[in-house]
């Protein structure tokens, strides 16, 4: 365990602490049962008084993460989180001949994208939790069709290593696509990744470090988190509202802490679903501008779009940067490909070169193969056929999940209704944990993600984010049902 | 620009700064003509003298590496190091919008896998630098029946994300062939990645950082290099002899140093192409297990086998370990499918689990669809037929190589007789620098990798790399021609 203190923060260093120590609990990097080290070893390691661990200590135990034993030491305490919990012990209790491993340090600060996997539930579990449209809704057989083609045109690709970059031939029918969609790269600013998580990864691995913070809209997509902790840097929360992240927040910030990058997703924010008005993309980029701050933007899919609200969507703050300070995160794989997976990165000049340069060091650029596999169908017409009769089918389901939760959730449990997303953002009474729902959740057979893992500091506990595409036409409403019982009962035990 | 400096080393601080921007010059992350900052801006960014900086820049001065104009400041030198340098000026005097963004630090010590690819050079270039296999001697016709074979029989895998770990289908007959060439592993210690390089850096993400020391055998395969320098760890190098890492060298470190990991290509070492006996595996593994210090185990190619000696390969450390301190990379790109560029990680206990959840970190998992398509492949006996008809292919190839190089190579260059391996270690008299070769190598139409690029400190010039398993049977013995005349001229030259 490396915790990174940053004795400049005007956050003390117990809560530091306490804050880094609760997310390796809350994504299982720490196991129920698993002891912390003694406080003395603590701050010895540390570098910090035995009274700021004993303090942090404290924190852990108030929040009910940790257990102290007296004569025994502190403990992951074992309240059950759901099957996750339960598989886990089973684990613990085999006899482990690795137990020296343990002594091996490592970086990991926080895993929440892999503590918080349907992979790790039973196969009947009605999945709410990932962020994916449900395969039966994607053009498996126009793809198909499409690497059938490919056989024939480009079969020596199978043999061949990709360039670092990505293929020139694969990024010049992306560059074509994107203009469809009213986004104009050039193919010396692209760089195809391994889906936006290896962007978001690649912009870490080469710009990030201890030194240096980020401001990260909060709520936010928890894979980011996970990778900005990995950097060592210091995250730095800005709130978002019904427009994105809050300006007026960033300004008063940028006057006390030197900001390296902004990280947002101003398209269909994860998880609140909310749109970036025109306005507003203008006025962050100006702020970034006049403070000398990157800013790396995630849009995975803009191409859904299923309300009327969502039809004018403003262009990505790419398409509006004129400094070369934008690095764009462009993802297909929630709306094409989540099978084959690759995703676009964009960027200018020497930024684009080192970003160029990390990915040359993480895994020598994406295979060559799965992106001529794809060229037949972006050159086809069949991406834009398929996007018509997956909005057309998602506006229904949109409306029919909309109907159910208004007709059958208690009205103290608010959403925001979606301009499109996959997701919907529900907020329970704030005394209500959506962690302590997980467990009966499991048993009832449906998994969702519970806010805690969306904070990168200390977490909102009573959200909750559901994506409804995710499931099969007939699985949907069943889940919904038992969601909607399952927050009713819990809104009617603590809400009296 | 982030230097990494160990205060406890008994390298000087001059020397730690000299060698990390000399690697970056030499991998060109430095460019032709660009200006350092000033020793005063330098030492205060540093926290150290001015006449610590003042001396590294002298090294850098005298190794030829920068030019220092009085008045002006320190530039990186411009002389020539072939196509890659006339590239680079003229993006260089092309107008940049951009200027500002050389004001954002980066991380990236050096990347050498990007600055020596083949791919930023004319394509009538003759190839000797990339390890590889050239597609006409793989297995494109069985791969293709099996990708047609899995949209049929999984079709839906095109549409789904993977699991973090990998899909356990794949993983199941992965794990059926490893038992054929004697590697027995279980699936629960197996784990897909992108590739051997991605495995690397896995390993450097989870366990890797500032306060760590890895222990690398020296030369040593680049892309690790890279990634170990992109961790911040401090490397020591370890000499290799005939027999591999040299162990009497590594007890002597261990007794200064508190060593963290030890990374070795035991298998046909990169990139001299020895093999460890038996012996010296079970003693390394010995160290190892009385420092606890893990050993990270790369082996690209163990199927090549096309010369006696090479028949009775020693198993793989993995299979010799019994404590769990080996974590074993196993690629497939070389021999059957760079074009899909999937590797194997195997590891146990919580290193396994660790290493899984930063693999959930950097991209989610490999993708599904690849991985279903191979599962025919692998089920049938194509692999098996292949790289028998592909051993005698190379066994023919290497005949002609070393005969080629022994008739026509001035006795003076010597090079280890491979016992299989895809490359060549050259030994040019040392008063010879392979680097200075690259630009005659170049406008002849040749590329090799010069030897600088593959120690993590201080090179030895006088090496050089070539793959002879890349070029078609055409262009072979035309660039082996090439290569000779060059380097017989230039010991005519420099060796009177």
């Amino acid at each position: 365990m490396n915790i990174h203190l940053d004795r400049h923060s005007t956050i003390p260093l117990k809560e530091q602490i306490y804050l880094d120590i609760a997310q390796r609990i809350r994504t299982e990097l720490f196991k129920p049962g698993q002891q912390l080290p003694s406080v003395r070893q603590y701050a010895a390691q540390l570098g910090v008084s035995l009274l700021t661990v004993v303090a942090a200590y404290r924190l852990l135990e108030q929040a009910g993460l940790v257990q102290t034993i007296h004569g025994s030491g502190t403990f992951v305490a074992k309240q059950g989180r759901g099957l996750f919990t339960a598989s886990q012990q089973t684990g613990m209790n085999q006899a482990n001949p690795w137990d020296w491993q343990l002594t091996v340090n490592d970086y990991l600060p926080r895993a929440s994208m892999w503590s918080q996997s349907a992979e790790r539930l039973p196969r009947s579990i009605m999945d709410l939790a990932t962020a994916a449209i449900h395969s039966s809704l994607l053009p498996i057989g126009p793809l198909s069709a499409s690497i059938q083609k490919a056989l024939t045109l480009y079969p020596d690709a199978i043999g061949k290593l990709s360039t670092f970059g990505g293929d020139p031939e694969f990024i010049a029918v992306i560059a074509d696509y994107l203009k469809t969609c009213d986004i104009s790269l050039e193919p010396h600013q692209m760089l195809i990744s391994n889906g936006t998580q290896q962007g978001i990864d690649l912009f870490c691995r080469t710009f990030l470090g201890p030194a240096d913070t980020i401001a990260v809209e909060t709520p936010c997509f928890s894979g980011a988190i996970d990778a900005f902790r990995l950097s060592q840097a210091t995250i730095q929360p800005i709130p978002v509202d019904s427009q994105g992240i809050r300006l007026d927040i960033l300004e008063e910030v940028a006057e006390k802490t030197s900001l390296k990058a902004i990280y947002t997703v101003p398209t269909y924010h994860n998880p609140t679903g909310s749109v970036m008005p025109l306005r507003r993309r203008h006025e962050l980029l100006e702020f970034a501008s006049a403070h000398n701050i990157l800013i790396l933007e995630d849009e995975p899919h803009r191409e859904l779009v299923f309300t009327a609200s969502a039809k004018k969507l403003p262009p990505p703050l790419k398409m509006l940067d004129t400094s070369g300070r934008v690095i764009y995160l462009k993802g297909f794989s929630k709306f094409l490909f989540p099978g084959i997976r690759l995703g676009l990165l964009a960027a200018d000049g020497t930024i684009y070169k080192r970003l160029l340069a990390a990915k040359s060091i993480v895994d020598m650029g994406s295979p060559l193969w799965p992106q001529k596999s794809l060229i037949p169908f972006f050159q086809s017409s069949q991406v834009k056929k398929h996007l018509t009769q997956l909005n057309q089918v998602l506006r229904k389901r949109s409306q029919l999940v909309t109907k159910t939760l208004e007709t059958s959730l208690n009205p103290c449990i608010k959403w925001q209704n979606p301009a499109a997303g996959l997701y919907l953002w529900l907020t329970l009474p704030p005394q209500i944990s959506a962690d302590s729902l997980i467990p009966e959740a499991h048993h009832r057979g449906i998994h969702f993600l519970p806010s805690s893992i969306f904070y990168p500091g200390e977490p909102a506990a009573n959200h909750l984010r559901i994506c409804w595409t995710n499931l099969s036409d007939q699985d949907l409403p069943v889940s919904l049902a038992i969601l909607c019982e399952l927050l009713n009962h819990a809104v009617q035990r603590d809400c009296q």
